[in-house]
């Protein structure tokens, strides 16, 4: 019977697994190497090996909704895009609320994870740790939650860059980007177009010479402002755009890259990739256009080597006296503390199954927590990952046999690299919604939209047509909280309220009456959408 | 006869006037009281009083074609919206293309401007100069143009703020911003939302604990990335658009207003002004609405009185721990070298025909160029002022009576206070392309679309349904341009070609074929339209 469980991390999957154990009834200890909780999510004034950075600019690409778990909805006044200090902010008000600090021990790294003599009993685990003062301590644990996320070592693929070795400016990798300080006046090639190359790219730009962004295969860029003003992953982004999505994939394709050409045409910006924009993380950037269109970003296509200081380019371009490169080339994942055999690959992801549980245990006692992609927040998809554990740790939901569970990884992946452009960088990537409702199933708390309909029509139809928020996997089912219905229905206001720092003689709500609009509009065809829906879910999980 | 010409101030409209006297073979000298030409568009590390000053990070607003001289395209490799550095850049470009430098006396301050004793007769006027050394010297010329801009004297209404000389952080003129170097983690109230606040809120607010972005009647905001991604100001802004404009001016305004609030709703930004978009220069800021929903900058209505460190705003809200208040509450105009007689007032504009010629002087021979506001680029407008002056001084193109000028000043300045909102602080406004060819009109150089229609049809749609760049005044008159055809001809390949910095295997250039299917489609319209939008034109000048 599993009792106490290590928690490894104290980010924000480590967190939620910590709420987890204890909405559960285990005993959670959690291992946070550092002296504070946030992981990611805590600045640090200089980097700190081992562990993920960010820049001073950093602005969370989901808004609070969306990146809310699912039985703590952030404060109306935060803004609906937060900066780094206030994701941390919301992180510590979760901690307080539902008393997880207690629960952690600080400046205790996790230096070994193994399997206790008698795990096939047992199924414990032997967990090594060691303080800042350099005491190791070993251990027994019922189960062990990995949380330790993904972006602790930086990838520098210096060796796919001839002449790297022999560049005059400076190099460094983008996890030691901090600020802008000392680029000022300089030239700079930022090397790769993910989120944190389009974003620093963007920050040296407003001190720099110039910017030179290289990119292999370009990216389909947006803004976190969408339609109207409204945060963008709250338009578009319900079941039932998920569902129309499902039936007319090419269609809902053409028609977001056709809307995000009209913002700027991704060709004519040199951005255009080969990739459809379902296939990859898009990259969140609310200045790049502008950026570009004022040359202070220029986009540039891969670096093919270096020349003292000059940069080539693979299409023939040569960039003269750069001062400075930063390679934004990604992370590599490790879990140093786990034995090897629990670290085998499929394709380029972990061989977990539902990317939470390494099939070949006898006791699923072990669970990898928080990594995992998908476009939309993390912080859901592992809080819903750590509920489904702790459930599946204390036997009340039981996984399928060792070999259904390959066969499932293996399906699993086969399908994700057709419909994903995975890679050694981009291991994985889930779709959303279907990923959280596949959990969600498991656990027992999967919305039933129709029988919603028939009970609580209003709750039923923000359901299916507002923003997914992930209130919605509290309304039932064990972990059920009494206020999930109210976030739900109160979650536009929560939206809206942040705007409303200049009050004005009339003040008027365009959104959720326009809101409204479309839920009488559509609440007829919802409940026919709805039985198809229903039958098409069961389908896939 | 007039032959010798004072230009005073070597900015933009200074070097423009040297270039409109030499064109018309007159022999100006050019007084610029600092050691460098651009004006406004000179950065400096420490603000000079008495002169225009930019921040670090401007970028201009108008796209390269639409700020340019019309005999002189800017290089094709320049970006669209230039950096300040770029604009000086092309400054130097053209004062050295047409040799404008050696009529520049630098480091010569103009001290005053009189009448000369025989004025009546002569025209001429004794304009007395001060080097840096503090040497005075007092010179004769036929005529001068004053062209010393209009961002020189910080508007700091300090009285209007009750309890701001005990506010107990620092406070200053927007004037005296360079960038954000000492604001980091400071909270920040900049008041007024002209471009200068917008911007320099947007660029505090990255270093910035908080900005409050205080407004008494709010801004419409558009980015320089209109749609697809071209530069906004060449989309929409072609002479068929002004005539569609001018016959349904309500749809015109509410479909652009509409436009503009599916971008972000400006009600829901706390941004909505009660004035229409047309009718005040609306703020150019690409950054804004993502640092709102972020709530990097927090919009607040204008604030009614400052208590120690509190800043209490109309609407009842407070602000607390304030450290900084920037006023960016925009500049006086004054030319203190100008005998009062000739600074009289018409409204809050001054009393001057078409914006250049004081009506009451018995010779034409003082000209204010560069003093004028529109929608659009100043360079073009100043260029075009330029022009007409030196022909008026040569007695080229004559003026109406004192009378009647007197009479059009006024009838100009209702209709321009009943069509836009003019104060003290924007005192005047034109309607660009208009205002453009009544000038052109006298100076004889308004491009007659009906009879290009026949006679180049290619040239007349691109004049007609294109983007309404200067070189369309360079196509026909006196100052004819043998390059101007080619020119405009050419002018989305200059466009185009900043963009194209990453070459893929398939360059698509999407615009030009899409212009050339509006262009098709709109020939047919075009002819018939053209007979009338000349018919009005003339009615109109």
């Amino acid at each position: 019977m599993v009792q106490r469980v290590a928690v490894i991390g104290a980010g924000p999957s480590g967190l939620t697994s910590i709420k987890a154990c204890l909405d559960e009834g285990l005993e959670p200890s959690c291992f946070e190497s550092s002296h504070d909780i946030g992981g990611l999510w805590r600045y640090k004034e200089q980097p700190e090996p081992g562990r993920a950075n960010i820049y001073q600019s950093v602005v969370i690409n989901s808004s609070k909704e969306m990146m809310s778990f699912s039985d703590f909805p952030p404060p109306a006044e935060l803004p609906n895009n937060m900066h780094h200090s206030e994701v941390l902010l919301y992180l510590r008000l979760y901690a307080q609320a539902f008393k997880l600090l207690q629960h952690i021990h600080f400046q205790t790294a996790v230096v070994s994870v193994r399997q206790s003599p008698d795990f096939a009993v047992t199924g414990q685990w032997e967990v090594q740790t060691e303080t800042r003062e350099g005491q190791n301590k070993t251990h027994v644990f019922d189960a062990v939650m990995i949380c330790t996320g993904h972006f602790t070592q930086p990838h520098l693929p210096l060796k796919d860059f001839p002449g790297i070795e022999n560049f005059e400016g400076r190099y460094f990798h983008s996890w030691e980007y901090r600020n802008a300080e000392g680029l000022q006046g300089k030239r700079v090639v930022v090397i790769g177009i993910g989120n944190s190359g389009g974003d620093i790219a963007v920050d040296i730009s407003r001190v720099a010479e110039k910017v030179y962004l290289s990119t292999r295969s370009g990216a389909w860029v947006f803004s976190r402002v969408g339609l109207g003003g409204l945060p963008v992953d709250l338009v578009g982004t319900s079941r039932m755009d998920m569902m129309i999505g499902r039936l007319f994939p090419s269609w809902i394709n053409s028609m977001l890259e056709k809307n995000l050409n009209r913002s700027f045409d991704h060709r004519l910006y040199g951005l255009k990739p080969k990739h459809g924009f379902f296939t990859q993380i898009p990259v969140v950037n609310d200045d790049l256009p502008a950026r570009i269109i004022s040359g202070r970003v220029q986009i540039k296509s891969n670096v093919k080597e270096f020349r003292g200081s000059t940069v080539v380019f693979f299409d023939g371009s040569i960039i003269d006296k750069v001062d400075v490169v930063m390679f934004a080339t990604g992370y590599n994942y490790s879990f140093p503390f786990l034995p090897s055999t629990l670290q085998a690959k499929c394709g380029y992801r972990l061989h977990l199954y539902k990317h939470v549980f390494p099939p070949g245990l006898t006791q699923p006692t072990l669970a990898v927590v928080g990594f995992i992609h998908g476009l939309g927040a993390i912080n859901p998809l592992a809080e819903m990952q750590a509920r489904w554990a702790t459930r599946v740790f204390k036997g009340l939901t039981t996984l399928p046999s060792e070999e259904t569970m390959r066969k499932e990884i293996e399906k699993d992946t086969a399908t994700m690299h057709q419909r994903f452009s995975c890679s050694e960088r981009n291991p994985l990537q889930v779709d959303y919604i279907p990923y959280l409702d596949s959990l969600a199933e498991q656990v027992g708390v999967r919305p039933n939209v129709l029988w919603l309909l028939l009970r609580d029509p209003r709750l039923a139809l923000e359901v299916l047509l507002g923003p997914c928020t992930p209130y919605q996997y509290r309304l039932t089912g064990p972990g059920q909280w009494a206020g999930a219905r109210q976030a739900i229905l109160t979650q536009w206001e929560r939206v809206l309220l942040p705007f409303r720092t200049r009050v004005e003689p009339e003040p008027e709500i365009s959104k959720p009456s326009s809101k409204l609009c479309i839920i009488m509009a559509f609440s007829c065809a919802a409940l026919l959408c709805c039985f198809f829906y229903n039958k098409q879910q069961l389908k896939i999980c």
